[in-house]
C-alpha cells in the first residue's frame, strides 16, 4: 500500500489497543497528525512517563508512583474499610465516583479455575495479613457481578469470616438509568430479593 | 482524586483525541499500563515520529515524507488519471481497497461557505495547473456525499470541465451490506436514478 511508513506505523501501534480497530486507529493517526505537534509530544510523553512511573502499591497493590499509593499514603482516610477489587483500574473507578473514604486492595484477578487462576494466584495472604491485628470493622467486597468475582466473594467470606468486623457485598439491582424491560431475568431476581422500604 | 498523576495525565492526553471519552481513555490507560514497556515506547515513538516525518505532498498534498507523496512518486501509477478527494486521509482509505491505480489531489477542504471557506481556500489553483497540460484524460471527483462536497464537485466541473478529457463523480446508491428498509429517501433516489443493467 502506498503511505507513508511512519503513518501505517501509527495506524497499526494504536490497532493493537484494546476496542480500537483499523478504521478507529486510521481516525485516531489522522486526528494526531492534524494536531499541533505540542499535543502529539504531550501524549507521546504521557505514554512514556505512565510506564516509568507506575508501579502496585506495596500495601494495597493499586497504581502508585510512590512505594504507597495516593489512597494508601493519604492520612485522612479510614483504614478500618477496606474495599476489596479484581484489577488496579477498578480503584480509578470508584474514587471517581468520590463515594468511598477507606482503603483498598486488590486482589490482581478473580478465583477462575478454567483459566488456572486459584486463590494462591491472588494478592489474598496480603488481604489476610491486613486483617491480622482486628482493625478492620468492615471489609466491602466489590469484585465483579460476575462468576469469578463471586466464587471469589465467596471464597473471602469463608477464610476472613470472623476476622474482620463484618463483610459486606455491592448491592446488586437495577442500574440508574436502566430500562425493567430490558432486564435480564438475573438482576431482577437480585433487585428483587435485594428490595429496599421505601417511603414512610 | 487520589489517582497517581502520571496515569491522569495519560487519561486527560488520551481522552482528547475524537471520540474518545473518559472511560474509553481510561480503558486505553490501563490497557498501555499492562503492556510492556516495549509496546509503550513504541506508540510513543510512533506517535512523535508521525508528526516529525509527515508533511504534504507537493504535488497532491496527499501525506508524505518526501517531497512527494508515495503514490506521486510510483511511476507505476497512471498519471492521466486524477482522483480528487477533501482531506489526506481520504487517499489512505482509497489505497487500502486498492481500487484505483492513478493519482491524487487533495482539496484540503470542501466549500463551505457558512464555514468562510471558499474555492480559494481550497487547493484549486493547484489542480487546474495540474489539469493544463491536457494530459489529464480523467478527473473523478471523489468528494464527500454532503452539501459541501457536492458543491466543491459542482465548481470543479464548472471550472474544469473541457480542459480535462473527461470529469466523472463516485456512483452514488446503497452500500454494500445494506438493508433496504433503513435506506434513507435521498440515497433511494440516487441508487433508482443510476441503476444499471443487469444480467444478459
Amino acid at each position: 500500500m502506498n503511505i507513508p511508513a511512519s503513518l501505517e506505523r501509527l495506524v497499526q501501534e494504536l490497532a493493537r489497543l484494546p476496542g480500537v480497530g483499523q478504521k478507529t486507529a486510521q481516525r485516531l493517526a489522522f486526528s494526531i497528525l492534524r494536531n499541533d505537534t505540542a499535543r502529539a509530544d504531550a501524549l507521546a510523553a504521557a505514554i512514556r512517563e505512565v510506564k516509568a512511573r507506575i508501579r502496585f502499591c506495596e500495601q494495597c497493590f493499586g497504581y502508585a508512583e510512590e512505594a504507597l499509593c495516593p489512597v494508601c499514603a493519604d492520612g485522612r482516610r479510614d483504614p478500618g474499610v477496606i474495599c476489596v477489587v479484581e484489577q488496579p483500574g477498578d480503584i480509578y473507578v470508584i474514587e471517581r465516583s468520590g463515594v468511598f473514604r477507606g482503603l483498598y486492595h486488590v486482589l490482581m484477578g478473580a478465583i477462575s479455575p478454567l483459566d488456572g487462576v486459584g486463590p494462591e494466584q491472588l494478592k489474598l495472604r496480603e488481604l489476610e495479613a491486613r486483617c491480622a491485628d482486628g482493625a478492620v470493622s468492615e471489609l466491602i467486597l466489590a469484585t465483579n457481578p460476575s462468576m469469578q468475582g463471586e466464587a471469589t466473594a465467596l471464597h473471602i467470606c469463608r477464610v476472613l469470616g470472623g476476622k474482620v468486623g463484618r463483610i459486606t457485598r455491592l448491592a446488586r439491582g437495577m442500574p440508574v438509568g436502566a430500562n425493567l424491560e430490558y432486564t435480564d431475568d438475573v438482576t431482577l431476581n437480585q433487585a428483587f430479593s435485594g428490595r429496599q422500604a421505601f417511603g414512610n
